[in-house]
């Protein structure tokens, strides 16, 4: 028995739910967030900015989304022609550009960010606490397989320790800013919700 | 006890592993498929082509690949420059688009798709049958919660029959256009794979 002779049905069909599940919840938050007037991308980059303080070089967007400085420098084009932000060149590195939210910006951004988090809630709604870690358990591991041979720079065994890391940054941040008490946030925005209380 | 006060961490953590997941796969995807001439978003029109039986409708692909018809026709007019299909407009209702691959197409597409194959055998690897079934199981869940809100029209009960008719249709494809007794589908292409038996 060779490696494949092992059955492919239940590879493709996680590698089937992995694709569509991204794309319905990237969709729908680009729906939602159009009332905002902003999308998913432009929020990313907008709730990058103020995990920074204000103020976010390239490279720190790039890198905290995962992405590459080519394509967070595209979007921020885009931004800056929309009004949402504005762009700085260091004045000794002339590499470095610094990105900053406008008024605009932030006006978008908090309501916005605000309906991203009621959204989340509600679409994780019908799974456990513990559905919900096993789900990011069984994901981490295709993550740092993929990871061993895209990336063998990559140090797998300390990746559990950078997510949490960045989980409890972004939960420090989510604290701080006070973004978590926004009317949308707390459930009472435009979308309905059909929570009660959950225990399973 | 309101909706809210539910702990935010393991939606968070959810979150935040379906789309580095998503985007780490779909980044290797990309490395791998370039040493083909190809991207994955090509890869996957040039798959619903041969599965339409060498010629598909804009509007084919886009339902298969649960794209718009607009972000499917930016791919196909990126990839009729790129010689990989050419583009037929009906003569009676010129809306409808046909498009088919041509013979660069064509020559790409095999081999590519055995290699894209060989990739997703080998980065499910370290999952069992079970933890795959879960995996799409929980996945599956997440993402009718959120079609239900999303897509109000769609019957939510229905999806794992769709899901599943879509996963036998696409292996009695892959059976019967050959393209896993290739040697890359075979694992033993360029890419190195660790797999022995696995019995969990």
């Amino acid at each position: 028995m060779t490696a494949n002779a092992e059955p492919l049905t239940p590879v493709l069909k996680s590698s089937q739910q992995i694709y569509q599940t991204y794309n319905v919840l990237k969709r729908y938050k680009d729906q939602i967030l159009k009332e905002y007037g902003l999308t998913l991308e432009q929020l990313s980059v907008l709730s990058v900015i103020s995990y920074f303080g204000g103020t976010a070089r390239i490279t720190d967007i790039a890198d905290w989304l995962e992405r590459s400085a080519n394509s967070v420098s595209m979007i921020v084009d885009r931004m800056v022609k929309a009004g949402l932000v504005s762009r700085k060149r260091d004045r000794v590195d002339r590499r470095v550009v610094y990105v900053s939210a406008t008024s605009k910006g932030k006006a978008a951004f908090g309501p916005g960010y605000a309906a991203y988090i009621e959204l989340v809630r509600r679409v994780f709604q019908p799974l456990s606490q513990a559905d919900m870690n096993t789900l990011a358990d069984l994901l981490r591991t295709v993550k740092c397989e993929v990871l061993k041979y895209s990336n063998p720079e990559v140090d797998i065994k300390k990746v559990p320790r950078i997510d949490a890391k960045k989980l409890a940054d972004t939960e420090r941040w989510l604290n701080e800013s006070g973004l978590l008490s926004l009317p949308e946030a707390k459930g009472r925005g435009k979308t309905k919700s059909k929570t009660t209380h959950r225990h399973r």
